[in-house]
């Protein structure tokens, strides 16, 4: 069969690889979409780093050493399924749920295998990926997702990320509140989606032109700031009477972004991270914190939450069909996707067709 | 009547003032004991810093420059009630809550006030304060404490303090999990009371062997360790079966210290900062937050605590007798008090016996 293996950086081939075989309690998937996310580009880019495995050496969990079949955002259509599989049946439009936990360390098993020791992820780790014409995934992290469009479907696994944030936060109960979301790219985007959806009014602040038209395009902002030019905090205390944001989320990554998002959260605010750092931060932990009853925190990945994303969409409180900004072939996902993505910062998710 | 005054740096006078007069809406009160505090200490060593006045700026509150009297954590019999106090009666043991806030601002009308943005204290900021023959509160901060000797009840602002830190971090719906508490001064102490109170199990670590020795005398530690010849981390592994600590509580409020505690904390854990800090903190948000799903927060003081503090001493959770370690009279307050508790730390906490 055809898949895109990745062999390190700036090397991903598109060749010809065995077709896997259905086991027992797995299920054999048809790809249909598979987004690009930020890891792909920066494996791409910048090489192998964990949970990839290298050339010598492999992930712990899969075995497998590189080339791994890439792509961990995909939907699908179920082909067969083993022994033992009673939730899905042949035929079902599904989106994998990308992970591979060891199920027995201290978070696997309070349930929350985001946090497993082992952790890695289907498509960059190793047991195939989505870009691929067939996939064998164990049925436990095979979700089915109705009448969604398949292309939409792809973006389950980017939306369960900006979700776990915004349970991480509690803010899935604070109808009415405020939140400033810090950064427009994707996962920005998707968790200022996600607030609006459980009824939080959302400020996004971005310096980039193209990604605040996103915002503001995708419906997924009440007020879009660019803080370059604008003061983020008095707009957020226009906004809110004074009362400034209840909820802050820095998809941003950097802390200069940070100071900004403390500066514009109220008494006893949430300021939730989303984004990778790459540098510590300076916290001052008396003003920003103490002084204001605040709370900083931060999540990864997702555990238990496609069940609520697939709801969010399906009930029409996320529509994912604008964060869609271009479908392109495999044959073409170096310089179309990964070429693109870093250029090009009025494209939101790009994905590639399968079938 | 006589009173002790609040000068400046190394400054404190007893002498005659005029007794206050009871208005409508406010309770007199006979002090009966009143506690030393960190903050008096910092004031008496180190001269006035905000909420205190200075001598030529006045509290936005209450209108006054120094001298204030002092004192804010103490208990008390009251005397006489102004018009129209109907939850208070001459007689009834009280201790104080001692705060005043300008009611208008946006915490206030959250009803965290607390973080009022004008917040002063009584014993501090003016309004008198524990350490006089007598004082007029509103009845607002008055609270009955029943048959709670007046002694123990002096330590119900600390208690507050602790308390509401213990709150803010979700502990008190916690039983059965396990804190680590850095830090056995007054305040970590009774943080440790608390989270027993409530049921979890609590690893005291503290570099002073005499506090160390507080922490077991008082039986609020099920474990004592000194981080400077012990590994906290190995520690807190070895007694939650490799698990980690679910909280973590900073009463020491240096760097170092949070570094111990985010090693002893688990996935999901989270870190609660109740001392203040004077540096910044160089936090790894990624590997210390982000990678494990954790939180840091901070809260200031307390707010609508009092009552549960009172329940928790009355009903026995909580035991404050053996924190009381000394009791003086004013006269010395400077001598026996401010002095002692710099160099002695098997003090815990001192109280001034009024009566």
């Amino acid at each position: 069969m055809k898949a895109a293996r990745y062999y390190g950086k700036n090397d991903v081939r598109v060749e010809e690889i065995e077709e896997p075989t259905t086991r027992p309690g797995t299920v054999k998937i048809a790809p249909a979409f598979n987004g690009i996310c930020g890891s792909d580009l920066h494996l791409y880019h910048d090489g192998p780093m964990p949970p990839a495995p290298t050339d010598t050496t492999a992930h712990p969990i899969s075995g497998e050493t590189l080339p791994v079949v890439f792509g961990h955002e995909f939907s699908g259509v179920v082909e067969e399924v083993g022994e033992g599989v009673t939730g899905i049946a042949v035929g079902d439009h599904v989106a994998v749920e990308p992970l591979m936990v060891c199920g027995v360390c201290h978070a696997c098993k309070a349930n929350k295998y985001n946090l497993c020791e082992k952790m890695g992820f289907i498509g960059i780790s190793g047991l195939g990926g989505g870009l691929s014409e067939h996939i064998v995934v164990e049925e436990r992290w095979v979700h089915k997702v109705g009448e969604m469009p398949l292309d939409q479907a792809a973006l389950l696994e980017p939306l369960a990320v900006s979700l776990h944030a915004v349970r991480h936060a509690g803010a899935d109960a604070a109808a009415g509140k405020t939140a400033v979301v810090g950064g427009a790219g994707p996962i920005g985007l998707l968790a200022a989606a996600v607030l609006r959806a459980y009824g939080l009014k959302t400020i996004v602040s971005e310096v980039s032109p193209e990604r605040r038209a996103k915002a503001q395009e995708t419906g997924v902002a009440d007020v879009v700031v660019d803080p370059s030019t604008e003061d983020l905090a008095a707009v957020v205390r226009a906004e809110t009477g004074g009362a400034m944001a209840d909820f802050a989320f820095d998809a941003a990554g950097v802390g200069v972004v940070l100071d900004q998002l403390f500066d514009s959260l109220g008494a006893g605010g949430r300021l939730e991270v989303i984004a990778l750092h790459t540098r510590p931060y300076e916290l001052d932990v008396t003003g920003k914190l103490t002084m204001q009853d605040r709370v900083l925190g931060s999540a990864i990945g997702y555990a238990n939450d496609h069940a609520e994303a697939i709801r969010l969409v399906n009930e029409g409180l996320v529509n994912l069909a604008p964060f869609i900004t271009s479908k392109i072939t495999v044959d073409s996902i170096v310089k179309d996707g990964y070429e693109k993505l870093l250029h090009d910062r009025s494209e939101v998710k790009i994905l590639v067709s399968m079938s």
